[in-house]
């Protein structure tokens, strides 16, 4: 029997307090929206438990009630993952009162925190201990470190540091019915079975609710260099990527390509932002660490870049010399997407091809979308080190952008055919959510498709957790 | 129906030719006993398949017929996940003759291979083409890369590269309906619903039979340091593991517990072997690596140990100033296993645990098997950087080494409840296989085994992958 939505609402004001429980209006919306303002939902209510036992509680009563669960963590994420539907039937646990560090463990370089604590705050309390927790994006500052492992969150330090499925060493998760596992593990070597945390990673919360993690501490780095290369085509940006590998090995933590139309948009808007290395039509920005003492990073990263220009790699090449340049460099790239959004909206894509095959998707897809689109403006972005790209077209120079955007199925069937084509991927570090689901149906070979649905299916019978997002 | 044994043999021979379909005593004897000679099976046939489609046809055979299936590599597992049982009616699928490389991406890092490609053979063909494969084990000449990932092999470089998880990126898998999952992308970020691939890696052969692989290269190393350091205690070790990680970082890339009986049974047997700390109870035995161009690793290496010296976190330390100190230092270590064979047997775990649990673990777990078996002589060694011990118990001088061997039911139940209790695995880089199926049993959550139960019932409903062992 479908329980009353009235008698559901009691019992998880009884699990949690009543104060925890919202469902007026003006309480709940910040919770049915996502932030990009591209998906409303209505709910049942908005529930906010404040430790394990409890969100097991609010799990539990919804199960009974067959209610379905949309998780919500910090509400930043990119593809609808944690917006409910607009029936009003699903309840969203709100996973931010579970907020505290419970244990940093500095002999196994662990930290165990619970899944609301903004990723910010992992930091902070890894540096606090002395260690680097090296996840970084640019919603830190609200986004959980819950919502990372949920969607498997990538950034700027993926290349040395691997996404957030590669900190975690493991996970407690309320099960559908409302059970709790309990992986919190701070084991770097386990062979007792499946993996089962590897499930609950990058689910969006399909498959159980993830209320803690273990996760991986690292040495603080204490010597840096940001630079910023400038490259004849992406094949330089490729070529280069590989000298660097080659001479800095893991101190090489970003590799970020960047157009120039790109960064020409971002000093539009950011005119006080450095031009180092003026006229070129690609840049990378390079971001080198290493946390061993006494590092001869300086003349390390000085004969690699010489290297690279002498082979003709790369054209030129802009080191920052100060902790304030080396800022300036970066936010050339962290403005982009904003500078973009102020230009009007744009067609998205958030791919991830072999690397050995960015360049010549980027000559092929511009010259099929030239035709298709003609005079469309390209602003190409991205993380090149993990093969990851932001691929985002703009309307033609005086053409109305919001009438632009209706050509995005079109736009997106070019994209996504071509990576597919290449072996890539049409959601690098985005997730799925709601947004990708029918494209997820589309490139994915029936047989994935099938295993996944036998383990949502195996995981969540009854199909509340988070239904009509991914599969 | 069950189809009769003879005419399921000859639906083999068709599918992989009559010569690949292994049915006779002497040519099947290899491949039904484990290489320590614990586990002993019967099997109906033996099949070796040439390539991917093959093995699919092996397993759509099988399937129909309703014959398990045990998948076999190189046949050096250490707890008997592919021998088949007593019975005689399950298959033995061999895969060494897919022993192609497939590719080789230079600019992507990555080398694509067949799932019977010997390690050792994999490690070349990324040394041919400039890289390095991290993944070393004792037996890397004969075992193959498939059965390194469906046991998640550790080794000696997992503190720096991981384990053959963290290596992989793509695998290709024939499930057990015998269609073929291609999942073999070379790519560093891809969030299109569930990292399937994680299932298959570390499952032993029991969800899926895993035929190729895309695998992660890395710059060779450059520059490498090899030492031998002296402790006073565990706790010295893990300081000294702490302090290295801090001066060193990334280039720590082996760390090795070593007690001093451990060392003496090797130099017992190796008498050439060198002896350059002597007369202290514990060591470690350290790999450095550096794969950035104009290194100062020596200078780096020196100064760390300089300051566990002085801070008496170290006793002493040798530092190996040729390629032949170095391999003779390893050699320490590396022959410990076969001079302890060479005592009698000996009744051994390999267990993991927080590196901060250790010390403590290493006392209480010493006392209480002191009282329960007077004058056992403890052989204690691993990989203590990723928390994991062999921890081996012999008979006391003597006794009789064969009769002791009966008392490790007794010593399994306390060095496994006291590693259960402080959060470690019971086994740590082994496995399960049919060796530690009770064993897991007993230590695993029932919410863990039901959803590794359900997993297993979602990917393999009929049963017929490896049977018996794991769950």
């Amino acid at each position: 029997m479908v329980d009353s939505g009235a008698n559901v609402r009691t019992r998880l004001a009884a699990a949690v307090g009543a104060a925890n429980v919202l469902t007026e209006s003006p309480d709940v919306e910040p919770y049915v929206t996502d932030w990009r303002g591209r998906f409303h939902g209505r709910t049942l209510a908005v529930v906010r438990p404040a430790n394990t036992a409890e969100v097991a509680d609010v799990v539990r009563i919804c199960n009974e009630a067959r209610v379905p669960i949309v998780a919500q963590g910090g509400n930043t994420g990119m593809c609808g993952a944690a917006t409910p539907d607009a029936m009003g039937y699903e309840v969203v646990l709100s996973l931010t009162r579970l907020d505290r560090i419970r244990a940093v463990d500095g002999d196994n370089a662990t930290i165990t925190v619970e899944a609301g604590v903004p990723l910010a705050q992992v930091q902070q309390a890894a540096a606090d201990a002395g260690f680097h927790f090296p996840l970084s994006l640019a919603s830190e500052g609200s986004c959980t470190i819950g919502g990372n492992l949920s969607t498997n969150a990538g950034g700027t330090a993926v290349l040395r540091f691997g996404n957030a499925r590669d900190l975690a060493l493991g996970l407690e998760v309320v099960l559908a019915d409302g059970r709790v596992w309990n992986g919190l593990r701070g084991l770097r070597k386990d062979n007792t079975g499946y993996d089962l945390k590897q499930l609950f990673i990058g689910a969006e919360g399909t498959l159980g609710i993830i209320t803690a993690a273990v996760l991986k501490l690292f040495p603080k780095p204490v010597a840096s260099v940001t630079a910023l290369a400038a490259l004849a085509d992406p094949a330089g940006a490729v070529a280069l990527l590989r000298t660097l590998k080659r001479g800095l090995s893991d101190r090489l933590v970003g590799f970020e390509l960047i157009s120039a139309p790109a960064l020409a948009i971002c000093r539009k808007h950011h005119p006080d932002l450095p031009d180092p290395v003026p006229g070129h039509p690609w840049y990378a920005l390079v971001q080198i660490d290493d946390s061993g003492s006494a590092s001869a990073l300086s003349e390390q990263v000085e004969n690699a870049f010489a290297d690279a220009v002498e082979s003709a790699t790369a054209l030129d090449v802009a080191i920052a010399q100060s902790e304030e340049q080396a800022h300036a460099l970066w936010a050339l790239r962290e403005n982009i997407s904003e500078s973009q959004r102020r230009e009007g909206p744009n067609i998205k894509h958030d791919i991830s091809l072999p690397v050995s095959a960015i360049p010549e998707f980027l000559e092929t897809s511009h010259d099929a979308l030239s035709a298709a689109f003609p005079g469309a403006q390209f602003v190409i972005f991205g993380h090149l080190g993990d093969g990851n790209l932001h691929y985002n077209l703009a309307a033609p120079t005086g053409a109305d952008a919001h009438a632009f955007m209706e050509h995005a199925p079109r736009a997106n069937r070019i994209v996504h055919d071509l990576v597919a084509a290449r072996g890539g991927s049409i959601s690098a570090e985005h997730g799925i959510g709601q947004l990708k689901r029918e494209e997820l149906a589309r490139y994915k070979a029936p047989v994935e498709l099938e295993m996944m649905r036998a383990i949502k299916a195996a995981l969540d019978p009854a199909g509340l957790l988070n239904p009509g997002k991914v599969l």
